[in-house]
């Protein structure tokens, strides 16, 4: 019988834990609130009673597990976490042993996310892809010659922290003009608020019935959708400036797929066809031919799936 | 005994050719000036004489050549090479079948350097590498998991054509902004002359006996090492510019070491202290740490070492 996996995507709101064939199929899941806060040994707790709840936990062949943040996938150590605040080195795969099954494999969020994508998406079956996570902050993964790339220091793929302007507005990261600062959720809904303050867009204004801080990249969307130009041109120029620098990441990753994930590739076409008419523009031709680009239809998936398969 | 190969550097003015250990060393040289022209059974003709007339012919495994432009490595084909301006399509492999030792392979320039620069410099001891030519244009190499990594099409590391300025200056390659658009060497020297002219620089001035034109890197270089400030600001200038680029790929590829090769890295510390001081304020402190940056001492040797080991 082909071998499972169990995959758990352990966020600050939310886990959830998956039975995943070696091909990337989900055979069951579960997920839970996560209610125990910020505290390791509690939320490990809840993980391992709700894995052993599940109707395959006796014929898994290993545990993987994808956390935001700073991870040393050698040792299984997260360093650091965003979403998860107060873990600072804990050792998640040596706590996890003989609680879970082996071998343990732990890794960030966007790495596991392309590796999802290497299976959901592109079905295992090209040799090069580049996965982008368009939420809060932009992360990315890569996957070079069949196997997940993690670089030097496990640090590969921050897509994010390309600059897009030397001379842009500070980042979070110390750089300036990262590209993340421009499409990061957070960047693109303080545009489109400041935008709304200014009279420019009576549509999200009535959206958010006049609660401006209320607008998100889903009412940026939602109104764009509705023929706001005001909104159309955000994710025109977030399309644009994000296909600057994938034109750059096609020059140098020479990728067969690039796949967008996460909740600001939800405005779906609106971002895509400007990131798509942009890497015409000024990718080599040769290379941006070979690419599709394509917005992930697994979001929510690419998560556990991408855990599971770190042991394959 | 140790398996031996030949290397071959196939350029527009001259052809080297090298018979090289699996470890990279050079046993044995013939360097001869391309007086063919462009004409590829003339230049081939050749290179079988010169390779014929050296010591170890009997002993060789194999046979790599390295050439610039786009090459299709699994047809062993040249598609178009800028230093050839009459090659086009050149089945190079098949042409030289039974005349020189095989397996034969071709890959272009900045691949092959990158590999040489994988032995030479970094002596195979490290997973991740990525190698940078500045001269004319700005190429660039990755060795991945101890592997040259080709991409999906062959055309993977075109550092040259990452956009520095997405509003700046067309570049050849249809972008705009492109690095190599900045610190180029006709654009490195054309930025000088313009500034000579301006009458900014009387050291410069001087150098080339008020021939304006005759402005080089070298010459700035050599300006800039006799206290030249304007000379130095383009250097620095360079240097920065091409240290936002670098910070990127660090954050993006995550390599244990950067090399750079070509004419104008012979300007030393007047663009490598520039570079490193930029990508350590603007790359991520984990990466950049792991990362060491150097201009190769091997330069001239690159291109015929790392063609040897496109066979090995």
């Amino acid at each position: 019988m082909a071998k499972l996996y169990l995959g758990i995507d352990l966020g600050g709101t939310q886990v959830k834990l998956a039975v995943v064939s070696a091909k990337g199929e989900i055979l069951e899941t579960n997920t839970f609130p996560n209610n125990a806060g910020s505290i390791p040994e509690k939320i490990l707790g809840e993980i391992v009673a709700h894995a052993q709840r599940m109707k395959n936990f006796k014929k898994l062949a290993g545990t993987g597990i994808g956390v935001a943040g700073d991870i040393d996938q050698s040792k299984g150590v997260v360093r650091f976490s965003p979403n998860l605040t107060a873990w600072r080195n804990i050792p998640l795969r040596t706590m996890l042993q003989r609680r879970l099954p082996h071998p343990i494999n732990i890794d960030n969020d966007a790495n596991v996310a392309a590796l999802g994508a290497y299976w959901l998406e592109a079905k295992g079956k090209v040799k090069n892809l580049v996965c982008v996570t368009l939420g809060t902050g932009v992360g990315g993964g890569l996957v070079c010659e069949g196997k997940l790339y993690r670089g030097t220091t496990g640090s590969a793929g921050e897509i994010g922290h390309m600059v897009l302007d030397p001379n842009g507005p500070q980042c979070n990261c110390g750089s300036r003009g990262c590209i993340e600062r421009y499409v990061g959720a957070p960047y693109l809904s303080l545009e489109a608020q400041e935008l709304v303050k200014g009279g420019k867009s009576k549509i999200m204004h009535k959206l958010v019935g006049g609660n401006i801080s209320a607008i998100t990249p889903a009412v940026i969307a939602e109104a764009a959708n509705m023929g706001d130009t005001i909104a159309g041109n955000i994710w025109r120029q977030a399309g644009e400036r994000l296909g600057i620098v994938l034109a750059g990441v096609i020059n140098l990753v020479n990728p067969e797929i690039i796949v967008l994930a996460g909740g600001v590739s939800r405005a779906g076409n609106l971002i895509l066809k400007p990131i798509k008419d942009t890497v015409n523009e000024r990718a080599f031709r040769t290379p941006v031919r070979a690419c599709r680009i394509i917005i992930s239809r697994y979001d929510q998936k690419l998560g556990v799936v991408g855990a599971a398969l770190l042991v394959k």
